[in-house]
């Protein structure tokens, strides 16, 4: 019994089953431990399950507490608020957008929602968010300012915006990317979709940009079953989420007129309902997640070849999603992991395939991504449930 | 006391006041009498809340049984809905959409979706759905077939489908329809969002055209909270529907790989266990609403120059929304029957402003439309929820 000769796969597997205490583990499951069913009931009791309900705009309110933005505007989801967000931001057709290639794949669908262009950008491995530093040379090489506005000069088109994403949690390094969206005349969109409870210095990802979008899915650190919202620190940019939200319908007590092209993306009272009771618990979910990684930091920091990601340095991770990252030489373990953990019931899951990679993306314009590649061949995510944490010792 | 003295706004706010009881009536309520909690109650302690679960696979088995459908596809609402149906009929950028003048915005907002354009159509007072005889005679002098396509001849556009809308419930006049969308190529997307539960010649509304489409907003006949179904008799569409609804991933233990532009439009599991139990009451709804309007009918026969709104030969209308309609010469009293009743909590509304008014859509093609903006300035929709007839003699 020569414990030194388990390949990487084997001590990989061996210390998730004895986290796991060899029981399935689904990669993130919802924790209902709260007010749910009660808030629940009663939205069912009052009939106002749809988009008008006092638990609307009481989780708006919430969520305006919890991260410090001025405005909370809820949502069908957190694809919805993207689009919203961008459209808020200036998007139009013929536009670029910087986005990362790393993220799931609404980042770069609500681009194209608005008929404007993802343009691709490498990520960084220490966060895996944008390579700020990356993006900067290449944005000095590529584009020029022409009347106030960034352009392309390959494409010749308007490049609007950029969407960093807190990605598994971690914030991006927003500091230097906001500079060079400063330099380049581009409005950023935070995309937080899986970083409720993460911080920047005290502030919240999303809250640090323009505007910023949350996800409530299942699947999130909290869930309205589906769910979404944009942040907002700007009154105007506020009223318009609101406004667009709901059709552009105008007030008034019986007349429909509208005023703009609108949307049917206010979130039901129904499922506000259950994220009011699911954001009371907010603090205990982040802070099991947070216990969860120092876990896992035990299990894994003996182990050679890998590494567990950790929150970026001068941040707060809300640790939604744990991550393992193969150092270069050993990622061709990644499928193996995969199908070895995947069989025992573990769910594992590797990262998105980069986006400028699939085949609806693959003519859009973007800088080069070998980091992006990179990282997708040896980044595996681990069972992450807060619930998790009662299995531990 | 001469009670032929009363003004025709006196005698419809007297019969209403009759029917009401004097008391508050909303437009329409949900009915939550069926195993609403004990389904959602259920789906929460499953944690199965969003987008996987069996609730939604259940909901859709029995819209395809109600509707006759054979497949329906659960989204996050009717306007998803919609856009989903334009994209399956193969509507494309620079396209343009036969739309009445006469619907919820969301039957327009969803062709400016697709970056097509509504080309709006009169309405006939019978049904208030597309006048076909008039659409016919525009049609022939407007269009010519080019390569087997239905071309504008003043824009140079393919008119690539038409969008009957089934007014309060009320079918339209599909059969008039299809000879007119046969004859011009045109794909026929019916928007039943208001007819769940209306039949033509005993089909039900949604499954006559390539593709229909449902909604389950806290307003409708049923609800979900917030919902809609896309429903085609035709495999391949629906299952794009389904892979579009759902990011169009392709199926991967866990690989994230998708070979389309999708949507996030699946419908939470959290709300299809809402609708669940409410589909099994939708006879006795429909039973209700069309009680209801018999009560109606009873009230409102004897009183000269308005008439109430009854089904089309030859359809069974599941009522939703009762409406009056004043004779021409009566249009002033409008205003005045809508601020008297809304003052004593009587709920009551107008038509939709003609949708070709609104400013997004004033530089829209279209046809004349007279008769929608005669309708527009003489319908009044009156309360209609099935709770009513509880108050009833």
């Amino acid at each position: 019994m020569q414990p030194l000769a388990l390949s990487l796969t084997d001590q990989i597997v061996q210390a998730l089953l004895g986290i796991t205490q060899g029981l399935e583990a689904p990669l993130h499951e919802p924790s209902f431990n709260g007010h749910e069913w009660a808030y629940v009931k009663d939205c069912l009791d009052s009939t106002y399950v749809s988009s008008v309900g006092t638990y609307v705009n009481r989780f708006e309110s919430e969520l305006t507490k919890v991260t410090g933005a001025r405005h909370a505007i809820a949502v069908v989801n957190g694809t919805a608020a993207l689009h919203l967000a961008l459209l808020l931001a200036g998007v139009r057709p013929g536009d670029e957008v910087l986005v990362p290639a790393l993220s799931f794949v609404a980042t770069a669908n609500a681009v194209a929602y608005c008929h404007a262009r993802p343009h691709f950008l490498d990520s960084e491995e220490r966060t895996l968010g944008i390579d700020a530093h990356a993006l900067s040379s290449w944005l000095r090489s590529q584009t020029e300012i022409r009347a106030g506005v960034c352009v392309n000069r390959r494409s010749g088109a308007v490049i609007r915006a950029m969407v960093p994403m807190h990605v598994f949690g971690h914030p991006s390094d927003l500091d230097a990317l906001m500079r060079v969206a400063h330099d380049h005349r581009l409005v950023i969109v935070e995309d937080a979709a899986e970083s409720l409870g993460s911080f920047i210095g005290g502030k919240h990802t999303g809250t640090l940009g323009a505007l910023g979008t949350l996800s409530f899915n299942g699947n999130k650190t909290i869930t309205t079953g589906g769910g979404g919202a944009v942040l907002t620190n700007d009154d105007e940019m506020a009223r318009k989420a609101k406004h667009w939200s709901t059709t552009a319908r105008q007030p008034h007590r019986w007349a429909f007129q509208h005023d703009a092209l609108g949307f049917n993306y206010r979130m039901p009272n129904l499922n506000a309902a259950l994220g009011c009771a699911q954001l009371e618990q907010l603090d205990g979910l982040v802070q099991a997640q947070r216990d969860l990684h120092n876990i896992y930091r035990d299990a894994f920091d003996a182990i050679q070849g890998v590494r567990l990601l950790h929150e970026p340095v001068g941040s707060h991770s809300n640790y939604w999603l744990q991550a393992l990252i193969l150092d270069r030489d050993n990622a061709s373990h990644l499928d193996e992991i995969l199908e070895k953990t995947n069989a025992l019931g573990i769910m594992t899951r590797p990262l998105w395939t980069p986006l400028n990679a699939l085949p609806h993306f693959t003519d859009c314009p973007g800088m080069p991504t070998p980091m992006a590649e990179s990282l997708a061949a040896r980044v595996v995510n681990i069972p992450s449930s807060p619930s998790l944490l009662r299995r531990c010792p």
